[in-house]
């Protein structure tokens, strides 16, 4: 029903069948080439990109343990630079999760007007589904689990690789599960311990649910229960995760938690020392988030091996920016940490972004974690916390600049110029210290901003920073010529966050963090270690990266800059 | 503790004591003040604002039987248009919801370091307080339950009016509800007829709960439950408000609604035709909004007297804009209907919008019913639905305009004047059809557009339109040379709304539906006859009011206007 397909941006089922027809030979120019040498002058250094065509949802995210290599694969058209059928599963790998090595096409769908579908891999050491004999370590024993879109339905299909993630063959009795529905998608796979069983999570998505399977072999899967209407609903779900977050009952830093009626949940929710880790359901939703679009949420609780319950009704949001959408956590991650990576965009506008050769970014991999946090001076409770991983080592420091005890006044601004020759890649880290009762008017704009100017022309530039009567941390990408910027009715120009005061100086004023990496077109900041992110495209003209820093603000003696680090980073050449 | 109070926006408790000093005496000159007769140039006509000074929440929100007047209060600081203590609870009636008359100060704090904080009014037709004899007409014994925030704690505070609602005796025995906190606001009174006694829900903000309170007299009060942890957090919640609202079985167009497999929740929710109301909890929250700053949310469930439930964990938005906070309903408003006002402005920029004489406008008057809609093609379940009150005999119309069947194309734009001498007050309606098969590539923007210009200066416009890839409707308030709106970081340009489809069209295609009222600085929508709406300011330079609006689009044959109407409102003198 045309009418019905209609307000699915992005999913919409075309009619009509055609003859199946295999897309793998005319992709092989793709397959050859390698992601690194071909960035362009948009194009970020230190972020999954696909090397031509359109990528979408992160898919099948694992760890290879025998080579030390992590595998990304992700939803890929190669024949354009925006999403349409047929659509691939797109492979890449990469040892140091800075730079990637692409793979082209992993995975395709049964015939030209169908999607190889979001899904998810995991290592079948122990052979549950047969696929494998003692040829293949039980450590390659890898297995997709995936939706297949056909203009009649979704089903889920099982695939399999002998070769460590790099061809695939598929199972010969797909689907492996189908309820005959058209809105059911999106598998993530996982092994249970405690009920030594297989747990997919997947969504049926208009009807706001999030179904929970079993299965003691991956081919054959037991229907257990239903998450179903918790949070911020939209459109509809999708790309569900259940995971076992480790919990760290210390903040990050020590930070002395303020307040004196703090009702200290975090400790209450435990209850013991010996548990450490709690159940986190990640959803996607999309369009329909409260600030447009797509975003992420996530609910805290306990899995008993078939229902997930959450603690409570609140709903948590996993980023504050515009762009990340789908996150999705690796399997067989080492130390059994929960690494994270989502697609940096946003279906409102993701089809227009600027950029030629290729289209969209993921975010950089996360590292999960549950970490007591004071949203207020009341509650101490537990939040997600995300790390980005930035491996160092595989990264040059040309200029970097350290400046401590910076207090700011209206009448001059510091500048500091970001080395010569800078490539677009930054990592700064900031704390600032607040003396709200320095501020003489309730009519002065009480910002402390940075704006990070164009090394080239410094009329672009993003401004970013935090305003003491607002409270809040706010992000101003709009400052660019690039006609997209401008004219997108959707691209909005500003993000605001609230954040939670870091910790208290020895003079009693509150100080606050955050942490942001830049890379080229893409901005992502952890503010007070990652207790809550922001994570935005922006665009400025070509290869005008930043190239200078200027501090100021609108009010006297209200700002002290505690710690201001910057880095102009490049990759290092393999 | 200073630390504490930093990341309060608004709400700062400032230390230090000083002697009761009544600011009643000092505000005369404004009490006498009408607001019809000081309408600035950038001033909206239709919409309540405060003569002097500044206004954020309302208050107080009651309509008199006895007279057939609305009574609205609102937190207003007359002394400057900036939030400042000490605040009083300002003072508008009206009696066609389009213009209001000016009473000035109707509550005041105790002394200047503390603020007659929000709360509500009740009719207590029966005298159960005792305050009132025979000489107060039923219908005019108006009490009023608010929060006295002095430096040291938030209590409850009654005080009642024997005059209509013009002037108030403070209870003698106040406060009538303290729990010695700090952070614990907002009362919210109304009589349950079920359990024949008062109820009040009041906001322990900074621990995520609505406590529930029942009273036999308004002056004692008995804990019954609390909501806690529902929806988005943020930094606390804020102005919780309880309301039985009518259930409406058909939706109102008696759209045929799509989808084989809806699962119409809306039936099953009722279970029989004699349930006409549900109970929805609105809870506003500041800062922490998913869009930044702040926002209202709502829960739809079952009140028993003592404890409401929630019939799901979803978290639903009352208003998708930016400029939406703190509604607040009319106690006995006429035919039980349930009738609310927000504050239009957002706590990010509050301060800082470019008006002078007076600062914050209300909302229009909505009227709130539960009607079934279906978000996709899946669902159909209970939605809010919102509809502006528009007092049509207080209105002239000085131009209207009225297009059928346009069809548009990428070649040439559609552009009408809408009258002489604008004054900035415009409604329009618009009923547009896509046909998405009409799209040739995946590259086109295939945006519909709306460009509301200025009469004066047609490089500034509001653009609003619709774009099929997105599968959303966009609001773009960023073309203005206005300086606020150029360089204010939080004040972000652009806002996105996912709507579902109307209805469809013989012809089997979608059709949207959008109706908004413009008002000088502020755009109301409301798609789909109040489904979702989103309500923001903008501003354009002064009396460059909106005179022209050109209809485009980037794409042919994909959008068909089937109705378009727009009216020149002006306010009629009394």
């Amino acid at each position: 029903m045309k009418a019905v397909t209609f307000a699915s941006a992005g999913l919409a089922i075309v009619a009509g069948a055609h003859a199946y027809n295999s897309k793998l030979d005319q992709q092989s120019n793709v397959t050859a080439m390698n992601l690194t040498g071909t960035h362009g002058p948009e194009r970020p250094l230190a972020h999954l990109t696909p090397t031509t065509g359109w990528m979408n949802d992160p898919n099948g995210l694992f760890y290879d343990n025998e080579t030390a290599t992590y595998h990304a694969y992700y939803q890929y058209n190669p024949n354009d630079n925006v999403w349409d059928l047929p659509l691939f599963w797109g492979h890449a790998s990469s040892k140091n999760l800075v730079t990637w090595e692409d793979h082209g096409v992993a995975l395709e769908p049964m015939d030209d007007e169908s999607g190889a579908f979001s899904g998810s891999i995991v290592i079948d050491r122990n052979n549950t589904s047969g696929f494998f004999d003692n040829s293949t370590l039980p450590g390659q024993r890898i297995v997709a689990l995936y939706t297949e879109n056909s203009n009649v339905s979704e089903s889920q299909f099982a695939a399999y690789s002998l070769d460590g993630g790099y061809t695939f063959d598929y199972y010969e009795h797909n689907p492996v599960l189908d309820i005959n529905s058209t809105q059911f998608r999106d598998p993530k796979v996982f092994w249970h311990d405690e009920t030594e069983r297989w747990i997919m999570t997947l969504a049926l998505s208009q009807e706001y649910k999030i179904q929970i399977y079993t299965s003691e072999n991956l081919t054959s899967w037991e229907f257990k229960s239903n998450f179903s209407h918790h949070g911020i609903l939209g459109y509809q779900y999708e790309c569900p995760g259940l995971a076992k977050v480790p919990v760290i009952h210390d903040s990050p830093s020590n930070v002395t938690l303020h307040g004196n009626n703090s009702t200290m949940n975090a400790t209450a929710q435990t209850n013991s020392s010996s548990v450490d880790h709690k159940w986190v359901m990640f959803i996607s939703i999309n369009p329909g988030a409260p600030m447009g679009g797509s975003f992420n949420e996530y609910f805290i609780g306990d899995f008993d091996g078939e229902t997930f319950t959450a603690q409570d009704a609140a709903t948590r949001v996993v980023d504050h920016g515009k762009d990340f959408y789908a996150m999705q956590t690796f399997s067989d991650a080492p130390n059994n940490d929960v690494l994270g990576i989502a697609w940096a965009s946003n279906w409102d506008y993701a089809a227009y972004v600027p950029t030629e050769d290729y289209r969209s970014s993921m975010s950089l991999v996360r590292n999960l974690t549950l970490r007591p946090y004071s949203p207020n001076p009341e509650t101490t409770e537990f939040t997600l916390y995300s790390e980005p991983i930035l491996n160092y080592t595989q990264l040059n420091t040309n200029q970097s600049m350290h400046k401590t005890s910076l207090e700011l006044n209206s009448e001059e601004s510091v500048s500091y110029r970001l080395g010569k020759s800078p490539q677009g890649l930054l990592e700064f880290s900031l704390e600032w210290k607040v003396n709200s009762s320095a501020l003489t008017s309730k009519h002065e704009f009480a910002d402390m901003s940075l704006y990070f100017q164009g090394a080239e022309d410094d009329d672009e530039y993003l401004r970013l920073g935090y305003e003491q009567n607002a409270a809040a941390f706010f992000l101003d990408r709009g400052n660019s010529e690039v006609d997209f910027v401008n004219e997108n009715p959707f691209f909005n120009n500003r993000v605001s966050q609230n954040i939670e005061i870091y910790k208290i100086a020895e003079d009693g004023l509150p100080i606050f963090k955050v942490r942001g990496i830049i890379d080229r077109n893409i901005i992502e900041l952890f503010f007070n270690d990652g207790s809550s992110t922001s994570t935005n495209l922006f665009f400025l003209s070509e290869e005008n990266y930043i190239g200078t820093v200027e501090i100021s603000s609108g009010v006297d003696n209200v700002y002290t800059i505690l710690d201001f680090d910057v880095k102009q980073l490049s990759v290092k050449n393999e």
